[in-house]
């Protein structure tokens, strides 16, 4: 099976390098990367053990890759509108698209591009950054759940799950991957927003009483904005509690949407608060926090 | 009337000055401000006309000061754990004591160190900030709403009113201060908190749509807490458009909780947030959008 991985940050690179190392005709589409990891190959620090991929495929345009059979789409989401260009030529019959992405909207707007039945989406767990370039670094977790955009069919979503699961990649199939867009959306929009928004790390968040208090009323408004999409089983409440007791693990993790201002990158902020911003109000729900902490950070990205 | 000035910042220096320029017997409790104001006077620089005035009895410490017949207390409400120490050596059996100071809980905490019936409490509507030690730059307003603690007494905010507008100084008496009060937190709590917390002026906060709306909600959330307090009559829910109308006006203006950030003082959080948001609890309000702003602002002062 040909794979394109679209987006090579540090997601893209991580999951390509092991879906490379064990085999898999890998091609990636670099641009930051390209000159250290034509000349270098890839690095992968992880808490899994290091490794080292000395030959990658990499090309500077998705014409050098031309048609394959999965697309990894890893862009960050402020790039959506490069959709067209970064992936029609790699898309031909048979191609399978799978965006890795945050948040809501990516697979609605890659399907209105290529067509349904073509569209995956999978929600990844993955503590991963960039370090210089050719270097990516894998902190913890690295797994994701994976379903079809056509609701209720598998059966590409099965085939995709067992490459990834022999890659080493922990790959559970959903027949509503809906449901876990928005579980990770339950903590994506208090910690990459507030992080991202104060600029510091999770711990320095949950140091705080009123902090910890605000995070879970948040990740509560969430769950019942997700609970009003149709989904098969709802969210339950105590999701916000469990989470923040996993966070306390995390300890000085910094969110990518930190990361993205800190380096000066635009923030995720359409598909991560305005598209479930959105979803919600469809369905006559107020989420008062996030649309908050939404305005605060659409200021602060006025600069 | 002998009266005294503790707390001699742009608010103190400005009123105080007003009135001693009428020619009212005032001393001030200096602290930053002494030695330059003792040597070249108080300066005031105010879209009213400029002022100079060359001998101020300016003291380093209350005893020096001794009894008043009017206490004016402009302190900082972070500061307000050194009334005792502060205030004392200026009360006699019938002082009166004028907090001008902002939010909530200043009157209360004066009323159990002095007695309810020597307090005072005035909402200070005035745009000013101390320039270089010795200058007050007076920007706007400079209008006092002005009642007594004990609710429906009036004689004593008569006699004080009586003497600030002699002075210049616009003086309205209420006989319900404690509205006068909440209706200052409309505008004080989302201003104050979101210009503090984002580093940002007003004009800049307006210029966003999200952000319009989110201020909007906020007075809302906080005319609503108001009104569950008991007062004589209602806060219409229009003031808060109203406001945000009033607001186009002061186009790059800096509220006094952004300018305390910027200068590294602490944030007037308990009085502005904690005070309100506790009697909003205290009669079942909710206020889930100035929660979040209070805990954004307290991680904000954890540095």
């Amino acid at each position: 099976m040909r794979i394109a991985v679209v987006g090579a940050g540090a997601l893209g690179l991580y999951f390509g390098a092991k879906l490379a190392q064990s085999g898999n005709d890998v091609h990636f589409l670099l641009r930051r990367d390209y000159d250290a990891i034509m000349a270098r190959g890839l690095k992968v620090c992880s808490v899994d053990g290091d490794f080292h991929l000395p030959k990658i495929n990499g090309y500077r345009t998705p014409e050098e890759i031309g048609t394959a059979d999965l697309v990894i789409v890893g862009l960050k989401t402020f790039a959506n509108h490069r959709f067209r260009e970064l992936i029609t030529p790699l898309v031909g019959d048979n191609t399978m698209i799978l965006t890795l992405q945050n948040g809501l909207g990516n697979e609605e707007a890659l399907a209105e591009l290529f067509g349904d039945g073509k569209i995956l989406g999978g929600v990844a767990y993955l503590c991963s950054n960039r370090g210089e370039p050719g270097v990516v670094h894998h902190l913890g977790e690295g797994r994701i759940v994976l379903g079809e955009y056509i609701r209720g069919e598998t059966a590409k979503a099965e085939k995709v799950a067992a490459i990834f699961n022999r890659s080493g990649i922990e790959c559970r199939v959903t027949p509503d991957y809906l449901k876990a867009r928005w579980e990770k959306l339950v903590w994506n929009i208090p910690f990459n927003g507030i992080c991202a928004l104060m600029m510091k790390p999770v711990d320095t968040l949950l140091s705080l009483k009123a902090m910890r208090l605000l995070i879970t009323d948040m990740m509560k408004e969430v769950i019942t904005g997700g609970n009003a999409q149709g989904l098969v089983k709802p969210i339950p409440l105590t999701l916000a509690e469990d989470m923040i007791t996993f966070s306390e693990r995390l300890s000085s993790y910094r969110p990518s949407m930190l990361i993205d201002r800190q380096e000066g990158r635009p923030l995720e902020l359409d598909t991560i608060f305005g598209a479930p911003l959105a979803a919600a109000a469809g369905k006559g729900i107020e989420m008062p926090r996030v649309q908050e902490l939404h305005a605060l950070l659409l200021l602060a990205e006025k600069g």
